[in-house]
């Protein structure tokens, strides 16, 4: 098991990552003894809930199963989960514990931070995506049908539990949403590491244990780095640090809104948005073109997507981007690659180069 | 007028007090130039909308009037929020100025919180309560069928102006509904204040002046001066200095619930409260009874009630002080009163003193 800690003060906390951490009651010791309720989904509820039920000694009433997927990641399930706890009677002192992918995190993250004004919780990710990125740093929240995540708090966990033995019973195409994620960080912020990726990328596929806890760790470890710079995304009017762990998600986010959240996976999006940043940075001639080449080569070796949704246009992609949250008094800012390893935020670049890639990329 | 800051850190705000503080735009100079939102209520908006939103140059699709009275905490109060920002595209650095009392401060600070994962906002407080109590201190949230403020977030505003003008406009009910809270201040924290009061409570009454600033901003100073030192209720597990501000509370929050938040005003159900907290510690011997005495009659000269509501008997307070978020582990805590201006968070009393005050208040 290997254990990282994200340094935020009073708010410091572990991750911890390996494989079978479910089947080690012990490492929830710091928080048997308070008053638990556990939310998770169907999917999730039949491979894991039965082990984490027990070990923690949960009665079935505290335990609330929902059904899986993107569309309960709504203020409509922030209510129904509301009104559950609060028949149960959930104390101020009580922890929720969030067992399963982004989807449950999120919005259990985001009940923790609203119910009773803020109660903790603990993160249990079993996707990929959920163990190197939704699950460390704090960011919770629900879609809302103009946006993505438009409705939130940052809130973090006690602890997070990420046991990569759970990736096994994961459909591959959400083992592929998490490989974008990784191949963001090198990408963002380590070239080093995006060329062991281009090495290690059959390993991984394959869910090679040693390569498996590698790539999490690297990930968790970038993300904690930045995250204990700049917890709120609140520097620099939100183009500090943090804002670079969005690499290509503006572009992300308009697939996913134009495709209503319910045809591609989140890392399915990012991949192209990966591409389309990488695009960019190269046509303004930041990125190298033979490494902006190498981006898109190790996404479309992973058999991610690099390519728009069939009938999305480029005035598709201005409408949505400019709801982003990284607009600035109307100005559009992207994550941009000064050269691969190095994001910066930008608000500066020549219109006619993004121009270009949305012609490019909706040809 | 009066300024004094509640020192926060980063978040520090200022808080100014003052007759005719609405119609002085200057004041807002700080935030006028970002993209603005305001929310208010009905009652409200026909004293005060016109005048703020012309010093604003507010267009009148960027505010928002919602029906008056606690019925509008809610979740759907939220939602409909929510659909209006979205809908009207504010961005993460646009802010939202609540003009009104202690509902739409609450209401609209929680929108604040959360859209977006956080956004700047600004608290015009137009009643005695909201300037003296509500709008300081950062408390924000919505109310649940099965309780008082249970769904919310700690949220900082940027800026309050507290204008004493508006008081002239506002029921007498709702200003006694202030009294209430201003008379708990002199109680828990200052017997020389509390002193004063029964001094100058008709000068209070009648809206003098000088009086009502002094009472304001004496109560404003003591609650930022206990907010300073435990922003999110999180010393002590929840039993550290801002607790204090609590006092009388949980007797109160039991008859709004019983009452179901539309019969009693807040403040109304607080001077109930704070008589039976202060019966209590007398009965624990802590609170002189001459002292406790002088506590109930300054409550019952205001005009303000001192018994609970017809039908509410000693069980009906027990089962929903128990739903109180200051019960840990399933320990009812209640703020009491070493002696007059002192008061100590205490989960350590007889209960049957307890006992015995809530059958004197519900004989």
């Amino acid at each position: 098991m290997d254990t990282l800690d994200v340094e935020l003060g009073t708010r410091r906390y572990p991750i911890h990552i390996g494989a079978g951490l479910l089947q080690r009651p012990d490492l929830l010791d710091a928080v048997r003894t308070r008053p638990l309720r556990l939310i998770t989904d169907q999917h999730v509820a039949a491979h894991y809930l039965a082990g984490v039920q027990g070990s923690l000694s949960l009665d079935s009433q505290h335990v609330l199963v929902l059904p899986p997927g993107e569309t309960s990641k709504t203020l409509a399930s922030v209510e129904q989960i509301m009104d559950w706890l609060l028949a149960s009677r959930l104390p101020r002192d009580g922890l929720l514990i969030a067992l399963g992918g982004g989807v449950i995190g999120d919005l259990v993250g985001f009940c923790a931070a609203i119910y009773q004004r803020g109660i903790d919780f603990v993160q249990l990710p079993t996707t990929l995506l959920a163990q190197v990125d939704s699950s460390v740093g704090g960011k919770t929240g629900v879609n809302h049908p103009r946006g993505k995540n438009m409705i939130g708090a940052f809130h973090q966990p006690r602890l997070v539990l990420a046991d990569t033995a759970t990736l096994v019973t994961l459909p591959v195409r959400e083992r592929l949403a998490g490989i974008a994620e990784i191949i963001k960080y090198g990408m963002l912020g380590d070239a080093g590491f995006f060329a062991w990726l281009e090495q290690k990328l059959e390993a991984l596929l394959a869910l090679d244990d040693a390569a498996l806890r590698y790539a999490v760790r690297r990930s968790c470890e970038m993300k904690a780095a930045i995250v204990a710079q700049d917890e709120r995304e609140s520097l620099a009017g939100g183009a500090g640090p943090r804002a670079l762990l969005n690499l290509g998600h503006t572009f992300a986010h308009a697939i996913e809104t134009f495709t209503h959240y319910n045809e591609w996976l989140h890392g399915e999006a990012v991949a192209v948005g990966l591409c389309m940043a990488a695009d960019l940075s190269a046509r303004l001639g930041w990125l190298s073109t033979p490494d902006a080449q190498r981006c898109r080569q190790l996404i479309e070796r992973s058999g991610l997507p690099v390519q728009v949704p069939a009938g999305m246009r480029a005035d598709d992609f201005r409408a949505l981007m400019s709801l982003d949250k990284k607009v600035a008094s109307g100005k559009l800012r992207l994550i941009l690659m000064r050269r691969l390893g190095e994001a910066v935020v930008s608000g500066d670049f020549d219109p006619a180069a993004l121009d270009a890639t949305l012609r490019h990329y909706t040809a």
